[in-house]
């Protein structure tokens, strides 16, 4: 792929590296490409971060065709630049697209953009601990046309924004709701996506939960309303008795690159992982014996954070004292270590751009 | 509410009136108004037709914080501007944006905004046969951020399109497909409103249809995919044994206001309306038996839609020899004629635009 490159005249001053927060800051460039039904991608470039110009009837606005992905670059020890795992947020975005009956961006040509984009704006990677360039590629539907059907014109975008940590309590026990009255996701419907509907739609619990003095949800299954599912826009794992259970993929849950490279190292370090549907009551009362050890969400923003309470019908259980339990330490320490490039990365997961 | 009026300087050519097609054609003017917390609606106007500027993190690009209604505007024999029951949008946009956890235009304002809105494209009102200024509400966040919470800037958008028949077949019986992979909603989901989510979603399903030669799909519930729901994206009815069955208003279907009017004429004219779980292997045993006598979609832009063919597993039920029933058409015809003000409205549905 020929990616022009368009110079902006205005340079941003970058903020404070020990303030970013989460996604309130964006670089100076974005990387946008353009789909036509009959011509296919079109115009790659990076070009100044600048307003995209919409037609009011386009379909984005209204019938919400549109996916997205989160990943991060980092800057290592010996000042290169770190990508982990890209090619599983291509490949996840073509999923995504296929799902929702969008235009495929190919995967390499995925890999190239983001690679050119954060080579383009190297600077702007942070490197106080804790902190990297979040990317977040998009894709939206463009056709102006207020008919129900797959659109005819794309627009993929990538733009950046360092950041530091996700929640403001950063690597600790967060307290959780356990959700019974919506739910995100079921079995034929887009829960696997990382489709803007899907978080539209979970708001609503999450505001609950908040004015109940809670983080964040367990989502609980669609149909029986019974098996654990995710947490907040997270994936989910508890250690019951010294062993690994997350819901499995099977169409509701996102396959997270979190979650998979947590899993991959799990069973690395010799631990049994069920990827099996969890039944909520069964969790309840492992946590009532004192057998759920403990519990963390696992995803791209957060890359791990801690539960240290469950709330489900108003029974409550603490794990862990409401302290970061020692394996999830041990994950989080290990996974950032390798994203980092400061240790070892034994998965050859990290990318170097050149 | 004040409005402001912003005039245009370049008119548009009005397309021919018996080639408009749905949704293909927009007119001059639309109505913008912006939201931001601490400071609720502000800058309502009526300004020409023109693009948005977004911001590349505005939420709706993301996580799809989006809503809309969808109605009609038509010309009377007297040459009155007429709507239909407009209050019913005002409110179920509300309820549709509280589910999303998004800003409320009040609802008499978002009638007042609807009026004026025609008022000035009164010209754009056509008045073939069958046509009529389908006129679209919508909102969507702005805020620029990529973390998910609900947005902090709202901008509310109203577009006017002429159209004629939303499908080419016009007032005809349609081929359709009982969907078993894809499910459009589930309880404790967004199905009762009109946020892009659950249209998205929905687009896979339909292109299945299409391919096997289908117009649309009948959709079952997402827990047990045994009970109908709704068809594309119109709420459905069966006439089985001279009784009819709909599916109940509980958080998966949408509270058509089609659906609702054609439920008060079935029970003016004496007919038994069923809002309950209609099972489609008994609705398929209806058809073997020659018991299911009529069926139909309803929904403001195609307004009655009938079914001439049902296709569950590749059992084919065909539905009074594919011919549009009795009812249906006299439904059709009633609806049709009051709101085009050609015949009484006993209920006092219909709105003179003054």
């Amino acid at each position: 792929m020929d990616i022009k490159f368009i110079k902006s005249e205005n340079l941003k001053t970058k903020p404070d590296q020990n303030a970013l927060g989460f996604g309130k800051y964006f670089s100076d460039y974005m990387f946008v490409c353009e789909w036509d039904e009959g011509q296919g991608w079109h115009d790659a470039r990076i070009q100044p971060y600048a307003p995209i110009m919409l037609n009011p009837a386009s379909m984005v606005l209204h019938y919400a065709q549109e996916t997205f992905e989160g990943m991060k670059a980092y800057k290592s020890p010996k000042n290169e630049i770190l990508l982990f795992r890209p090619e599983m947020n291509a490949r996840r975005m073509a999923n995504s697209n296929e799902r929702l009956c969008m235009a495929i961006f190919p995967e390499a040509d995925f890999v190239q953009a983001v690679e050119e984009l954060v080579k383009v704006e190297a600077d702007w990677i942070p490197t106080a601990e804790g902190t990297s360039l979040y990317i977040r590629p998009f894709m939206f539907a463009t056709e102006a046309s207020v008919g129900v059907h797959p659109s005819k014109k794309y627009t993929f975008v990538i733009v950046c924004s360092p950041v530091g940590a996700y929640y403001p309590e950063g690597v600790n026990p967060v307290k959780i709701y356990v959700e019974e009255e919506y739910v995100r996701a079921v079995r034929g419907g887009t829960g696997f996506t990382k489709c803007g509907g899907n978080y539209a739609g979970s708001v609503a619990a999450q505001a609950k939960a908040e004015k109940l003095g809670y983080t964040q949800v367990l989502w609980l299954d669609g149909v029986e309303r019974k098996y654990v599912e995710e947490v907040g826009t997270m994936n989910v794992m508890f250690k019951i008795n010294n062993e690994i259970y997350t819901a499995p993929i099977e169409g509701t849950v996102l396959p997270g690159v979190t979650r998979d490279s947590i899993i991959a190292l799990l069973k690395s370090w010799g631990y049994t992982v069920h990827e099996t549907h969890l039944a909520i009551d069964d969790l309840m009362a492992a946590g009532d014996k004192g057998e759920l050890e403990e519990a963390f969400g696992t995803g791209t923003a957060a890359v791990i954070s801690p539960i240290g309470e469950l709330n489900y019908r108003g029974h409550i259980v603490t794990i862990n004292d409401f302290k970061t339990g020692e394996l999830t330490q041990k994950l989080y320490d290990t996974l950032t270590g390798i994203q980092w490039g400061k240790v070892e990365d034994p998965f050859n997961w990290v990318r170097v751009v050149k």
